[in-house]
C-alpha cells in the first residue's frame, strides 16, 4: 500500500461557501451549527461601519470600525468585496480568507446577494453559493415582525430587504428550504461534503491516479 | 402557512447518476447499499449479449439477450446508449429510464466510461457522474487477482481494462475514493443529496419563491 498516500490526504483547493437568505430565514442559526460541527470551516467576519446593536459583539458578529478606517482598508485593496446598504458599509477582509485557504481550510460567508456577487466575480470557481429559503411567506413575516428589538420602520425596511434579497435566489448554485432546522443543516452539510469531492477541486487526484495505474 | 406547499414538495427534474470505476474498486457493493438506503433511486439494468456468468441472475445483473435481439433494440432507438467491449455488446434500455424520471425518481447507472460518455451527450444537464477510485494500485491489483472464478487471461485483460477505465476519471464530476466503504457511501449519498438541492433542477422553486414574496 505504499504507492499512494491515504485517500483522505488527496490535496484540494479550499472552498468559499456563501450562505445568503432574507433576514429571518434562520441563516445565522444554520451558520453557527455548521461551524460547530465542521472543524475545517471558518467564518469570515465582515467589517462594518454600522453601529453595534446591543446584542452584538465586536469581532464575533462584525468587526465594527469607523468610516475612515473602512475607507483606508478599501483603498489599500484589503477588502475582497464591499457594499453600501442603507448608508452603512460592509466588507470582507481579504487577509483572513487568504490565510484560511492557504492552510487548507474552507471559509463560510454569511453575506447578502451584493457581497455574493462580488465574491463570485473575484473567485468564481472556488465559490459554492447556497440560498436559504424560509418555509413560507407567512412564516418569514412572522419571524421578521416578532423581533422586539426593532421599531416599525425597521421592520418595514426589513420586509423590503427580504423582498429584494429573495429576488436574487436565481444567482445561487443551491437552494435549501429551512422548514425543519435539522433537515436544512443536513442539506448544507451534504453540499459541503459533495463539493469537497468535486474532481476539479482535487489538485492531488492526478498524482493519486497515476500512482494507482503504475502499480497495476 | 397556506401560501406555499411544504418545502419537500418543490418539484424537480430527475437525476441520472452515473457510477463508474475500474472493476474491483467496490462499485457494485456501493451501488447495492445505495439502492437499499435510498428509496427514490432505481437501478438501470443494462442489456447485454455477453454470456451469463454462474454468479449472475438475468434481470438483476443484466438483461441477457441474443445479438439479434440487441440489434433490433438498437435499430428501433430503444437504447439510450450502447457500446461493444471485447466483442460483447452492452446497452441501456430507454423505456425504463423515461418511466422512472416521469415518476419523479432518480436513476442509477453502473456503467463504464463509454456508456457514461454517451449518456452525458444525450442528457447532459441531468447527469451527475461519479468516479470511484480504489485506495491504491496494490489494493486494486489484489482485488482483481483474488477472484477465483476467472483465469489468468481474464485477470490480465481486467488489469488492462482497469488501466483504460482509470484513464477516463477526468470526465467525471466527482471522485470518491473507496478506502473505507462507509465513508465512500457517505460521500456518494452526500453528492446525491446536494445535487437534488441544485437550484437549476428545482423546477418548482420559482413558484415557491413567488408565493413567499407575495405573502410579505
Amino acid at each position: 500500500m505504499s504507492d499512494a498516500p491515504p485517500a483522505r490526504h488527496i490535496a484540494r483547493r479550499g472552498l468559499l461557501v456563501i450562505l445568503s437568505s432574507p433576514s429571518g430565514a434562520g441563516k445565522s442559526t444554520l451558520s453557527r451549527l455548521l461551524l460547530e460541527r465542521d472543524r475545517s470551516l471558518s467564518l469570515s467576519i465582515s467589517v462594518t461601519t454600522r453601529p453595534r446593536r446591543n446584542s452584538e459583539v465586536d469581532g464575533v458578529h462584525y468587526h465594527f470600525c469607523t468610516a475612515r478606517d473602512f475607507e483606508r482598508m478599501r483603498e489599500r485593496g484589503d477588502l475582497l468585496e464591499w457594499a453600501e446598504v442603507h448608508g452603512n458599509r460592509y466588507g470582507t477582509p481579504r487577509d483572513f480568507v487568504d490565510q484560511e485557504l492557504a492552510e487548507g481550510r474552507d471559509v463560510l460567508f454569511d453575506i447578502d446577494w451584493q457581497g455574493a456577487d462580488q465574491i463570485r466575480t473575484t473567485l468564481a470557481s472556488d465559490v459554492v453559493s447556497i440560498f436559504v429559503l424560509p418555509p413560507s411567506g407567512d412564516e418569514l413575516r412572522f419571524r421578521l415582525v416578532r423581533r422586539a428589538e426593532d421599531d416599525e420602520a425597521t421592520i418595514l425596511r426589513r420586509l423590503g430587504n427580504a423582498r429584494e434579497e429573495l429576488g436574487h435566489y436565481t444567482d445561487y448554485d443551491y437552494v435549501v428550504v429551512n422548514d425543519a432546522l435539522q433537515d436544512a443543516l443536513d442539506g448544507v452539510e451534504a453540499i459541503l461534503t459533495a463539493e469537497r469531492l468535486r474532481r476539479r477541486r482535487l489538485t492531488g487526484v492526478d498524482g493519486f491516479v497515476t500512482g494507482i495505474v503504475e502499480a497495476l
